[in-house]
């Protein structure tokens, strides 16, 4: 029906937070990638496998505090289709240490390629009379730039296999000003596009009353936070900007409902690259990870009630 | 320096027309799926070479009519990995052929993450301290919602290896005019669109006078073709819709300049999916290919002159 799903892993793990997998090669700890590299020479084969590593390796120190993942596909798109066959692992593994795992595509596209995608994604392709499921994510970013037609292909899929969509409302760059911020009337762009968002989700709501189409709120700018939490009561909110990009937990904690549900706030690199910080080469990656997301669920929990 | 190498392509063959490889399974002829489901199964993989087999197949009988190929990334995503390996052959073959390949996209996101993905398409991967090519497409599309963020990453990959990115401006499916045709003052939501994209490319522009950055305008709404084409001079035109959704050669002659140039006109299913209008299974898949996309060069050509 909804954010269930995710709602109930965010509750179990009293943590609304959820870990980026935005894995460049450079992040990855050097003995992790030096051994890949002796494998197989400085390939896009080697970076491949030795972000797979450091992947799991993440998903091992992190499946028990965070309740979800989300991979960036630009960074596994970067290795071509290694890359995204190492996306594909990664995913599979996430879910199986019981991560929900959000595909950060923010696809925009119209009719056969949005269902194309959809069925990439979250859904099956066909093959001859056979339905194989593909990168099979639990939830999609999408970019509704072209309108409806780029995210109602997708509705069918949610329905069918119980997932759902985050649109991109207010993003949490400087330059979102340039579009986002401009005046329609006496609305926002970025207004007129959360009200669309609420529209294409229709009336249905799951048990915490959230449909199936949610919306990127940027954690750097609370007040447009707290105006949208107002506007659009029903749909959940993934925010992204949190530590690096500025945002802090006060900022974030409008993006809650009375009940601490309705979102969950992102962080990649601050828990990835953890490491980077501690003087230890990397070695440490997984404590440091762990830490990391730690006290990000602190730090957030000081302002966000479970009831 | 700009579209340059595109315009001197459709100027050689005099035809300003860019053929879609949006190859879903179904598209592919019953004799050429039938063979590679015998050899793989009814496998992700199996889908992949048939589409594989069938793009080349496209691509011999389209290359000396046709001065471009735009891959939809969608259809290669629908197979996975798989299908991102078929997507770099195809690719490979295209530029082998003489083609211009603009990789369909769409992507929209900020920072190193635009950085990941022009690498990915248009500049190069460095693992160790080797940088690699990875699709390797001569343009891609992109969506500018998330604003220059989102665009500038592209533009030192454009510069460094003389490629170029086309922006969605005024899209051709139904539901644009939710977001796009918006009124922000005086300007429709798409008019602001195009005057960043203008604003990101900056004043350098090529031999005939375009830019780096191109628009998405499409061929459904000839009234905003006209206005857009005199709003953005130096933005050259990337015009879908021509054909299956109902764009005539009239509607899409606005787009050009008086000397011919600055646009070219997409069609996908039209040439691909030709065979299957002609009752013969799918055998003539490549004469009725070639047959339909000469047929829309003619048909475009009594709008366009080359000075």
């Amino acid at each position: 029906m909804s954010f269930d799903i995710l709602q109930k892993k965010i509750i179990e793990k009293r943590n609304p937070t959820i870990a980026g997998l935005d894995a460049r090669v450079e992040y990855v700890p050097p003995h992790i990638l030096k051994e890949s590299i002796a494998r197989y020479g400085e390939t896009l084969q080697a970076g491949a496998e030795a972000i797979y590593t450091f992947n799991c390796g993440l998903i091992d120190a992190l499946c028990d505090v965070v309740p979800a993942v989300k991979p960036q596909s630009a960074y596994y798109e970067n290795l071509g289709w290694r890359g995204m066959e190492l996306l594909e692992r990664t995913i599979q593994y996430a879910k199986s240490k019981g991560l929900y795992v959000v595909a950060d595509i923010k696809r925009g596209d119209i009719g056969t390629t949005a269902t194309a995608y959809s069925e990439a994604w979250l859904g099956r392709s066909v093959v001859g009379s056979t339905a194989l499921p593909v990168f099979d994510a639990d939830c999609v970013t999408l970019n509704g730039y072209m309108g409806a037609d780029a995210i109602r292909p997708f509705l069918k899929d949610c329905e069918r296999y119980d997932k759902c969509v985050i649109v991109l409302v207010r993003t949490s760059n400087q330059s979102a000003v340039e579009l986002q911020d401009k005046l329609c009337g006496e609305k926002h762009i970025y207004e007129v596009m959360g009200e669309l968002t609420q529209d294409w989700a229709g009336d249905s709501v799951g048990a915490y009353g959230y449909s199936r189409i949610g919306a990127v709120t940027g954690a750097t700018y609370p007040e447009q936070i707290k105006t949208l939490r107002a506007q659009l009561p029903h749909t959940f909110f993934l925010v992204p900007g949190y530590g690096a990009q500025g945002g802090t937990a006060e900022d974030v904690q409008y993006a809650f409902d009375a009940r601490g549900c309705g979102a969950i706030v992102n962080s990649s690199r601050g828990i990835m690259c953890a490491w980077q910080k501690t003087g230890k080469d990397g070695l440490d990656y997984q404590e440091a990870a762990r830490a990391a997301a730690i006290a990000m669920r602190e730090d957030i929990c000081r302002f966000v009630n479970f009831a």
